[in-house]
């Protein structure tokens, strides 16, 4: 049987995350299926972002101009800067519309276990950024596990001695949240954090 | 933020099936991380594979030519045919490497519910197929669900007077199967299918 024009691009689609073989087999015959309304536009999206894909060399977002369209967009507070893991991150972020800074992203945490030190991450960028007298505050947003909470710590280390505030996103109850279903450490941590009313 | 040909992307990914929005999203930075090694080899597979796909006019297999590399193929004993829904259920039975004939794949089930007839499927060429003398054996392979088994006897009215044998996949306790742990439908139907040993 020959097919291997398929196998190849079930080969390649399994390797994208959340995507295993059997979907990846299911994807290729859903594409198949819709050629013209899926499979084109999804090739020509595709060469069109790898084309223009670019990695902001001052914040690490990707975009299609560089430096990207938030580090050139004059209305953002060019003040902040939101330091984030990951380019995922800063969207979450951008897309709850409350955030009219600039970012950093730092491309991962460190992490004893997987062997990550700070020359690993776009570190030294964010600290050159921090001792720029233009900037204000640094805005820590890494992830509340324990490998974003040490990042957190380091860059705080690396930068309390500039003239710069540093804070963090809280940690407590989400939104929506019940008491009663909370893990223990997100109770503590609000508890922690309480502030007057 | 100018992420138009981003965000077409993950519109595009997220139409794939088990893939929504959050994992089109991680699925694209997973491409732009990894755009040597897999972006661009995957537009050029999906690109390859969309110009060179057929769909077999004999069985309604796909592959990159037509006749199909099954029907084409001489090893293949053409006199049985087995009938399955889809191209992924062909694919499966491939792949347990046990049935050397050749195939029909209807493209569906007929369904009541969602309004499917036979005309909405590839049964007449089947109809076709099967009153030729040099079919011997007609083998339904259709899904142990309703719709599937509907569709099985619909095909069986349809040919049953050709000179033809018409046989079915059988239905049973799957190999590592425990008889606690099964349903009673299939314990059933085990049951009314046993063999003299």
């Amino acid at each position: 049987m020959q097919k291997n024009d398929i196998e190849t691009l079930i080969h390649f689609l399994s390797k994208l995350p959340g995507l295993g073989k059997r979907s990846a087999r299911r994807a290729v015959l859903h594409l198949i299926k819709n050629k013209q309304s899926l499979m084109l536009p999804l090739v020509e999206s595709m060469a069109n972002a790898s084309e223009s894909i670019r990695i902001c060399s001052s914040c690490g977002n990707i975009d299609s101009i560089d430096p990207c369209g938030i580090c050139t967009d004059a209305k953002r507070i060019s003040e902040q800067i939101c330091v984030v893991e990951e380019v995922s991150d800063l969207w979450a972020i951008e897309r709850s519309n409350i955030f009219k800074g600039t970012y950093h992203v730092l491309g991962g945490t460190l992490s004893a276990v997987d062997g990550r030190g700070p020359e690993d991450l776009n570190i030294d960028k964010l600290i050159q950024k921090a001792g720029n007298e233009n900037v204000s505050e640094v805005i820590l947003a890494t992830n509340a596990t324990v490998d974003g909470q040490t990042t957190a710590h380091y860059i705080t280390q690396r930068i309390k001695h500039l003239e710069v505030n540093i804070s963090q996103i809280a940690h407590g109850i989400p939104i929506g949240g019940e008491l009663d279903y909370l893990d223990d450490g997100t109770l503590g941590a609000a508890l922690n954090s309480r502030r007057p009313f």
